[in-house]
């Protein structure tokens, strides 16, 4: 039982959920509560804290789990992100996908690609959304969010464990590399020449959003092979970033499941 | 030129920035910063507060507005919600919308529902995102956040100015009158009947969202004439609330300019 804040171990956890450097340093990344804990694959978990209590009312949890350290209330507290933490932290091994990863032999590829989406919240819901319009991955360049932050963990609702995802410090080449694998990329642009849902997003695509206030770099939009809008009325300017992944998103699923309808018959 | 933390007016602007009873009360709400300010209708204001370098740098912002008072930047970050104001705040008077006023004579309707959202920034999101799609209204049930509190005004960037909407004490009434008056009420719901995507949305259509945790009320949901759901891949439970309301009501806008496109040739 670890009943001193000052343990290396309540610091170790404290600074992963803190320093993103620390994060990327040791590979590891903090998992809280007893919804995302239970959701985290038992082969990504490197140590467990639990509260004593919380150990024996949800022993269910923990059944093959290593390494379980009970910790007080107090500790878990200084371990965590939250005000109110709930009983149980894990800390658990980042993953490491390749591009390859996030192209399926078996179904034409649906990806997102994010230039520099800076607010963790619409990082995490374009994860969790993405998941529900079938993404088969997300790819980010190094100036994006963390998405192991523990905030970003926490929006996702789980997704983080299932959506594949390639954090690139080249983006342009990655986009390059879609290209020649037959990705279409699809620029949102708010000067986009074609209305978002004349497109046809049933082959291999990827959807390219840019950052929240100044939109996808020009460089960026150059590469798409095509820029498209999602039209707007009113005098709003543009949609938030999640908003408006997930209208893209969902329209490529539509249009899948239209595809698919005949075939059903 | 206000210089003391002290002085009433500094205490009555903290106040209608922290407490929802006072603006309700008082039937003011806060603005804050350049360029929510710069939208805010110039019959909307009461009064406006100002740095001295703002009100020299930004003048042309207020051409036309009665009851400036200058404020030092002390006093000013008193007054506000956020960590660093931006130079201007204005008391504005609040809208009395009635449900007529959400039903356009020239247009069919186009509402969104929402029993108890809870979180400020979904619940601008949707006033935002709303008026890019073409809401012609939003209702909300009085144990939905509160639309002027300084978070939700900012995250609707604008919207809340233009999208009309009521708060009610009784949905289930507002709900029945809207049937009557012959919209179509589309609940929002996971265990829907039909995927959103196969239902016509060109006539006079309400979307019903529920609370982000426990979704629609069943009460509320018996009332809808059509249930519907979007179809989610992997292990999602459910969306957002903020996507789900857009993945619908761009939908809708979708359907809407698809049957206008033939007219068109």
């Amino acid at each position: 039982m670890i009943t001193s804040k000052g343990n290396p171990r309540v610091r170790e956890a404290a600074a992963l959920g803190k320093k993103a450097k620390f994060r990327s340093e040791t590979g590891l990344f903090v998992v809280e509560g007893p919804r995302m804990f239970a959701e985290l694959p038992r082969e990504r978990i490197r140590c467990v804290y639990a509260t004593e209590t919380f150990y024996r009312e949800r022993n269910e949890l923990f059944q093959g789990v290593p390494g379980v350290e009970l910790v007080t209330e107090e500790v878990l507290k200084a371990m965590s992100d939250t005000q109110t933490p709930q009983g149980v932290l894990a800390l658990a091994r980042q993953y490491d996908y390749r591009l390859e990863d996030l192209l399926p032999a078996d179904a034409p590829a649906h990806l997102m690609v994010l230039e520099t989406i800076q607010d963790p919240g619409n990082l995490g819901t374009i994860l969790r959304a993405g998941e529900g319009a079938g993404l088969t991955g997300v790819i980010m360049d190094a100036a994006t969010a963390d998405l192991y932050s523990p905030k970003v963990v926490r929006s996702t609702m789980g997704s983080v464990f299932r959506v594949p995802f390639v954090r690139t410090e080249d983006l342009r080449g990655t986009l390059a590399l879609l290209k020649r694998s037959g990705v279409r990329l699809a620029a949102a642009h708010l000067s986009g020449s074609v209305e978002y849902d004349r497109e046809d997003y049933t082959g291999p695509t990827a959807f390219l959003i840019g950052n929240e206030a100044a939109g996808l770099s020009r460089e960026t939009a150059e590469m798409a092979d095509v820029r498209v809008r999602i039209p707007m009325l009113g005098k709003v300017e543009s949609l938030n970033a999640a908003v408006a992944a997930s209208v893209l998103m969902f329209e490529a699923a539509r249009q899948r499941r239209a595809e698919e309808r005949p075939r059903l018959r």
